[in-house]
């Protein structure tokens, strides 16, 4: 297959025609009920919301021209299916297919890719037994009590999407079961976490596919060191989320060892064992299988070419507008819900190591921006915090609001006639509409400038099946994206050189040579650091 | 006082003439171990390191007459005496002095701002006698134990700068005594952080200056609800920290009250009783002591007029040339310590509440960008996250590294010849290089333009005086940018349309009448989002 460039689409140029005079949403009747009802998209038990958008039918249809121009669909299903999409025509690449969606796909008699597949059903079978055994009293403490805690040590990918969904579904936890987090090289990060718990009763689970992650090394070291400080022993406190054949995949030193497959990015790896394995211990196997049910739904749902109904590549097309053709720098994803207060800084990764890229997949440099810069906080909290700056700032933020009808706990109250839930949806909608409509006023300071394009994904409530789905939205938005940009979403070239560096300094502080190149400038700033 | 627009000086044209060629730091020499001796200052304990801006001595020159032709000192040191800076002129603003320099200004003969100091003075006062009344067993609860946590419940300003130096210094935390959170509307934060407490040794702190905040209000209902379930009185339970006189201020309902003045805005008062109760709580009278001694240093520091020593005002300048002058939209600030995890939020919101702006103090539309976005996580975590983008993507990101030399539980382990510490501000100074000089190869996928600005802020140790060093070096920094772009960073107009819109949406949601203008529109959204 030969993908075309971004800037090669006739719809390109048409789009960048219809960007000249972008639909004003402040002017009367700009934003009205009729627009409101029209613009809507259902999918998987979402509603995506986006009168809001500064787009028309003409901007929608040139949208969709790109979308079939540029062959997402297409590509999408060949992902799906085990393309070696991981990859730079003609230069020295990973090479792999992309196949986290396999991860899931473990409800049909007929999986797209049957063996990705199989492997993540046996993984899950493990998974399965391994729990049971928890459960049943089979695997305990040294002085035969059950484990209460998984403390997760990964980083990036093996630490984000996990995280982001634990904080998410907390409310589901399982009596007596909890889960925290270690992932920073800091080692106040596993000071504090370690701080105040009953090590007795912990396991860790120690994620790296290579098994040799700087970061997750050095802190399951830090974790060896503590629990044999209190005695007990390591190898029965410890499971590996590895590659087969790592140098963690070792049964001597690990309880338990699950495998995560290298067609698998780890930004992408929330539904593989980098999840499912901590969120099972913590919430339970239903709950993950739940977790994928949902993520499994919106995969197939997502091959849809549509782009008025196909939620995933809507947001993508929408996005690429306000980026590339309204020239919009950042974009916000601000949920309306406490408990997804990380799957920001999640979808922040996984987006921004996903399109943060400069060179085509056919090695060339790109002429068109690509990823945003992608950055949220929960709100209401937000709207006392930057939400000054996308009213009335220079700076123009598209925003993506999340939000449920309905809260997790149920434990609401009802204050002038309202419940907290509906007050947060209520605060959701209004900003909507304050961000599109602004406002004049005699006061040039109390003026809104409006047109700040927007748009509300809500859903009835925050279950495990709505978090998968939500996940799955949110991975094919990106990927979409990159496919429209025609570069590899796939690789993470660009942290290579921080590593090299690393090294570099690393060697010189412990007193060893070989700092090579760059070694006159490393060895100045070590020493204006008043690091030696 | 009359003060110039910011495209009035005449170093803006130099400076706009200097940023058509940029210092160049991917050349061969383009960062050498001279510039890396000359690009440093040094200031109230730290080290800013900035070699890797683009900058050189003639773009220093012009933005120090920018200083100066702005008058930003004379600014700053009217602000810290008291002048009514928060004000338009010629239209309604809340017309009031800036003192949030005055909260810490209680360790000299004379204080800048003499009425406000004695308030702040007299407050810690109480706070004191309040904390003592705690350890001597005068205050207990009904059961006469000694009460074990602080839940803070406030939001925005209330709640992020407190939040974020609680989790700073959580390594000095009093024995037996912890601090939690509440901020967001949705009733399952409440829910979540209520979980699992012992209620009947828990104080919560409300925290509201016109004790009418929406979210505040409503969490305290949650709260003495959940207190009444418990068969506890929550008049035993509850101290307040709001403006005298406000409803807040009543001793038959809060066991005390703290005030807050209304020259103190929400996002600059953590230093004021907004922090200092809970931090004091939790981390003891003699931290929150040295917090605001180190903030007080450097206001005082702040004064200086050079902007090679003056770190604040340097960051200041530095920010305003790589956004306004190389025009990057963004700016990410990413501290290499685990403990800072949640300071890039409260600047967030510091810089944007304040900056986001678009009239001058005179009324007039701004056609200069003002304040950028502000994003951040800690490193190492980002490193795999969203590197990949600061990087290779076609955005630039201007980056402000903070890091400490030495950890602040000294819980370390040497690996491979260094400690985890090591690795850590070594990764921190990797990065710097890494982005400024780029590196080139034969593969186009792992090429690295370079040219990406950043800076170094560098400290000994997170303890609580640096703490309080570092809070005020970034709220000057901002003040010194709002300053200089002749906007008023002290006001908030624009959260005032969605609270009206979302009174509105209630309004509709309680069943009753009176949508007023926008009616139809807001009945729509409120239909198609299924809330009604």
């Amino acid at each position: 297959m030969q993908w075309l460039d971004f800037s090669a689409h006739a719809a390109t140029a048409k789009l960048a025609e219809l960007a000249r005079a972008p639909h004003d949403l402040s002017a009367p009747e700009g934003l009205n009920p009729q627009r409101i009802d029209e613009y809507v998209a259902s999918f998987c038990g979402f509603d995506l919301l986006y009168a809001t958008q500064r787009v028309t039918a003409p901007v929608l249809d040139a949208l969709q021209e790109l979308a079939d121009e540029a062959r997402l669909i297409e590509q999408f299903k060949a992902m799906q299916a085990g393309a070696v999409l991981n990859r730079i025509d003609g230069f020295a690449c990973e090479n792999r297919q992309v196949l986290h969606t396999a991860s899931r796909d473990v409800f049909e008699a007929a999986p797209l890719a049957p063996e990705a597949a199989a492997k993540a059903k046996r993984e899950l079978t493990k998974l399965r037994d391994f729990l049971d055994e928890l459960a049943s009293g089979a695997i305990v403490n040294a002085q035969g009590q059950p484990f209460t805690t998984m403390v997760q040590v990964g980083i990036g990918g093996s630490d984000l999407g996990p995280r982001a969904l634990y904080l998410a579904l907390k409310a589901y936890r399982l009596p007596g079961r909890s889960a925290r987090f270690i992932a920073n090289v800091d080692p106040d990060d596993t000071a504090e976490v370690l701080h105040g718990l009953d090590l007795s009763r912990t396991l860790f689970n120690i994620v790296s596919k290579s098994g040799s992650t700087l970061e997750t090394l050095t802190n399951e070291r830090l974790v060896r060191a503590a629990l044999a400080r209190a005695g007990l022993d390591p190898a029965r406190h410890l499971v590996a989320v590895t590659g087969e054949g790592s140098p963690m995949d070792d049964a001597a030193n690990y309880l338990r060892s699950f495998y995560m497959e290298d067609y698998i990015g780890g930004r992408y790896s929330a539904t593989s064992m980098v999840g499912a394995v901590t969120l099972g211990f913590a919430l339970g196997f239903e709950t993950v299988t739940e977790i994928l049910r949902g993520a499994h739904e919106v995969d197939r749902a997502a091959e849809d070419g549509d782009i008025r109904t196909n939620i995933p590549l809507l947001l993508a097309l929408l996005g690429i507008w306000n980026h590339n053709f309204l020239g919009h720098a950042t974009v916000a994803v601000l949920p309306y819900s406490q408990a997804l207060s990380r799957f920001p800084a999640h979808l922040q990764q996984c987006d921004m190591e996903s399109n943060g890229k400069a060179v085509t997949r056919q090695g060339r440099p790109v002429n068109w921006q690509t990823g945003p810069v992608v950055w949220g906080e929960p709100g209401t909290n937000g709207q006392h915090a930057f939400y000054q700056l996308i009213h009335q700032g220079t700076e123009v933020v598209p925003v993506e609001f999340i939000g449920f009808r309905r809260s997790q706990y149920d434990n609401d109250l009802e204050v002038e006639g309202t419940s907290s839930q509906q007050k947060l949806v209520a605060n959701m909608l209004a900003q909507s509409l304050a961000l599109a409509m602004g406002k004049n006023d005699d006061n040039p300071a109390r003026r809104f400038p409006g047109n700040r394009p927007n748009s509300v994904l809500l859903a009835d409530r925050l279950t495990p099946r709505t978090m998968g789905a939500l996940l799955a939205i949110y991975e094919h938005r990106i990927v979409f994206q990159g496919f429209c940009w025609n570069i590899n979403s796939f690789d993470q070239e660009g942290v290579q050189l921080g590593k090299i560096l690393s090294t570099r300094l690393l060697t010189l502080l412990a007193g060893r040579s070989g700092a090579g190149e760059a070694g006159s400038v490393v060895q100045s700033l070590l020493r204006r650091a008043k690091m030696m």
